[in-house]
């Protein structure tokens, strides 16, 4: 079987794994609308490609927070690589690192910071926080993080509490015996981690901006958070000195029927203003969604499910094939539209639907 | 199977239940436009959620007419709960109760009032008045429900004729011959009770604004006017002294293609501006539409076929675990929303869809 | 099986109607797209019911032209009734005149207007009418319908060529060898009468509106004209001294993706401002459908296929079960919008979409 | 099987060619939105018939460019005609020149010019052309068409590379060994010819609207510009001295998820101003859509597919049926709209839906 585009892998996962680590992947909160929104949003959108550009040099590289990547693609933060393939995180980073573009590392990685840094010294990688009820523990994580080198800080802000994910409680979701999120194994060694790894309400659900002031009394690395859905949080974001916001919807799977994030982007983008780069995740599905995710103001799309098929798929070179029909169906589609850098993919580039 | 969402309830109703019980509670009126527009409506309002609240401390409390209620949920007023199970209205009387909320009971209970309440002493509960040709008969009733510790009248407006439900005319549906319309028994004893079990026509189809002034001359209770859905309608209601306005088209079962509840919802609430409490009834099917609904401006919402669905999988108990269920979905909604109280909800929580 | 709504007479008719019959009636143009408009127009309107209004006593009544009928839904002109009941348009004029309403007979009609005045003497009738290139054919026509006491002639102007309807053309559809164009039978007889049993392109379509004066000349019957779907042609009309006006898109037979009838009422209802009577066909399904009708400014509506349904069901007392059923929901759905007469229904009972 | 309309040499064409031929054709880049778009954007356009005009003469006659055609309806230049029929393009230019209307030949015949050129002496032709890196290359066929007599030069600027489209991935779609693009086969001789015939990236992506003066340079044939969108690219081409502009999305087989075709026909016939004629390809599937397509502005249609369709059936004399439905559908459409002549069709004659 060919693999054309992301689907191919999306067909291929859902046919190999497991029933309960696709069921996982592919979970949405309550009736999933938020998670297939995010992707009928993007089609809602038209180009306005002009013609006879030159486009015989084509240069698709970007830069966040002062860093240059190949091409404005990175990996968002999930959870639990093992699911998809045994080396886990280990793989992600490497593919990461081999196509040159970011990965953010998630807090529920099945694989420790130290062994993800180990696999592919001198990635581009970024850290996803969860702040737990423990603060200690995610002081620690913190300062590992830092000392490993990873280049950001992203503060998760939409999960208070988990979303209800109707197929993972049908399926009694469980982590294998032989996973865990091993960042915290120490931390809550001995506890009940029925809840995805962890113990149950382990989560500080009484985080407020103030902590974005105590986050940063920890560290010098940049903060970013990801989560931000409407102008009122983007103001708030940036009067509390974040470095970058990601316009998040977990990717469906926490409130449903919250805004598409290519939806909320154009919000977002308005209220920023350029005071700090935004990024978008959710939805991306071919090259020309990040083309139309930059014409509307993202710096960069971040994609998550995508490349758990490509791990599902065949590891690290999965993941690379799902990051390189990405970047060849980027590059075509700026070319198409008239653009042959990204500086200069603007909002004249597409009509939003009146809708 | 494991019962996870109101849905996995219908589901369960659907397939255990008499077709003839089935499609009684299930029918809508003409196309069922209504009935099924009340849950699409729901679909298209967007949240904006907040991050970054404090939502340690939630509660979801709220008082209707003065009285505390354990969430915005109440029970609200349909026929014939013997259809569902054998202990019928009185197994939703002691379901209201367990969980703290308010139970409307229908003037078509297939228990007496009497005996609602002595199978929950204590709870809160409203009764539902249609007012009949009879008047002498809807007048004893008012009398009994007043003497029994009703708290409110809650008057349905939308029924001066039976609506046009297909399935039950196609069905020819009959109560069984051991169910009653227990509390107008004696009053139409010997009749042809053959329309939903009382005699044809026995509704008084000349009722007018002036019969609220008739029905405050025969009691102290509160009254509640129900199938409101214009805001000439609401201005009325408030005009007349009414207490409460319940935003209803009696699940789609009287005119069909008529606004969905939670559109017209928003049109009465502008009217009343604040002047009497504004519930709704129609399309609830998980906590985050109860969520939207006060955002929208309501009160309160009512239950009325996910209630008998619950009855219907294991009577007071399954009730019960519809109810937990909602007020779980509610109060993780609210927090995903970052509201941790009632109080904090509001219009700017919703974005209503252009369409 | 029981007759509860139009549609069983619809799928009772797709089932017992000879193919090429059925194709024949439900026929629309090209690709359908006006003929299902027609249906789909009505349910993107909601109505704003109202009420505690005194419904106890329904008036349905209405006039047209100065006549009274028994509810305003009439018959449509609609060609070849052998194809559906043995007795054809005979048995449509008994039942018409037996529920008191008006029917247009149709110049393709398989009996005479002689036979069809006989069959049903005293009945309010008017006449369709084509303008034939024999225009003493058409002259004739005239004549003998203001003879046999045809109360006005209704013009058909969307046909100056038959639409392309590819059912028929792929069932190379043709009277059956005994039925005829009766009224024409003399006119055309020995020619090839292979285009709807009549001769190909037998219809002027040099008809203008200057030939609504030569038709006056011929009559003082009012003239009535079918199958304006524009303001400008709305005006025209009046200016042009017809006494009424059907909005019509000839069930969507002739030119495909025009609007749906529903939607051009409006336009035509406000070009004309009162000055005439204005009718409407196409889409009425349900009571519910007249009412909307009604309320956005049509006098009376017209029936067109599930006339033939019903005549398909069982002639002239299948016909009369059809529109037994329409007074019986339209009387009901006036009920629940709070209204007791015709006079009472305007354009406050409905909200457009905004699609 | 009656050829009725267009759809049913589509469902010919598919049964009977090769799938890897008729998935080549059907071909969309991406997820195919665009190609079904320019379909559905047609449906989404309401006609406004005028009732009453003589339209007992009609004369469906246009002109483009000076030359005089017997209806609005061209050959778009699409590729591998051979692919449908043994005779390729020949067989297109006889049925063109029968049909008397424009052919436009693609530089991607499997024919050459030559025997295009003498396989229907007279006929009206433009001359389809893409710039190659191999500039000596496009310029011989430039002199090449103007010495065999085709009128105008159309210029495709939306290839600046080849659209993805998956089906022909997965299938490896390549030209059987005997067929060649034999325009340029000298020019390409024993290169690797497996992208569509030519060597992989023989387009020259540096094209921009300075090789317009070039190309004018070369000839003194007019020069019509396809693939142009957006009203910005419409007001280049005017300057840039363009005597035409074809509205085309290349069959949405380049940038996925730009505009249907005539929705954008819209904004660039605004846009020119009448300064130069305007012609659209597209979607085009019944006489409607070409009489709204005119009615927007359009002096000319072009059909790709559906010609391929007739090749498909049978060769030049089933292109001609193709066009002689076309013909007639659209010479009804436009009597049933109450228009007798092409000067007479005008913006008046369509409603754009708001959507």
């Amino acid at each position: 079987m060919a693999m054309v585009c992301l689907s191919d892998f999306e067909a291929y996962a859902k046919k190999y794994l497991p029933k309960i680590a696709w069921d996982y992947f592919a979970a949405g909160a309550d009736d999933c609308v938020t998670r297939d929104e995010n992707i009928l949003a993007y089609k809602r959108i038209r180009f306005r490609p002009r013609m006879l550009q030159d486009v015989s040099v084509m240069d698709i590289r970007t830069k966040i927070l002062g860093t240059e990547i190949s091409f404005p693609v990175g990996i968002a933060p999930t959870g639990f690589h093992q699911l998809a393939w045994p080396d886990g995180e280990k793989s992600t980073a490497r593919a990461a690192r081999a196509m040159n573009t970011c990965y953010i590392a998630s807090t529920y990685s099945t694989c420790t910071l130290e062994e993800i840094s180990m696999a592919a010294p001198g990635g581009l990688r970024w850290f996803q926080l969860y702040i737990h009820r423990n603060r200690a523990a995610s002081q620690q994580l913190v300062w590992r993080a830092q000392t490993l080198g990873f280049q950001a800080l992203v503060l998760t802000t939409d999960v208070p509490y988990t979303g209800k994910r109707r197929d993972d409680i049908r399926n009694g979701f469980r982590l294998p015996p032989h996973m865990k999120v091993k960042n915290l194994e120490r931390d809550f060694e001995g506890d009940d981690c029925s809840e995805y790894g962890l113990p149950p309400n382990s989560l500080d659900p009484s985080v407020t901006w103030k902590d974005i002031d105590w986050l940063r009394s920890l560290t010098h690395l940049p903060i970013i958070i990801k989560g931000i859905l409407t102008k009122e949080d983007a103001e708030l974001a940036v009067r509390h000195g974040v470095q970058g916001i990601i316009v998040s919807n977990h990717g469906g799977r926490q409130l449903d029927e919250g805004p598409a994030t290519i939806d909320a982007l154009v919000e977002v983008v308005e209220a920023v203003r350029g005071r700090v780069e935004v990024y978008v995740d959710g939805g991306i599905r071919k090259g020309s969604d990040v083309l139309k995710a930059l014409a509307l103001g993202a710096k960069c799309v971040f994609i998550g499910r995508p490349a758990l098929w490509g791990l599902a798929y065949k590891g690290e070179e999965g993941l690379q094939e799902v990051l390189r029909i990405l970047q060849d169906e980027f590059r075509l589609s700026m070319a198409l539209a008239g653009c042959s850098s990204v500086s200069e993919i603007g909002r004249h580039l597409v009509q939003l639907s009146k809708l």
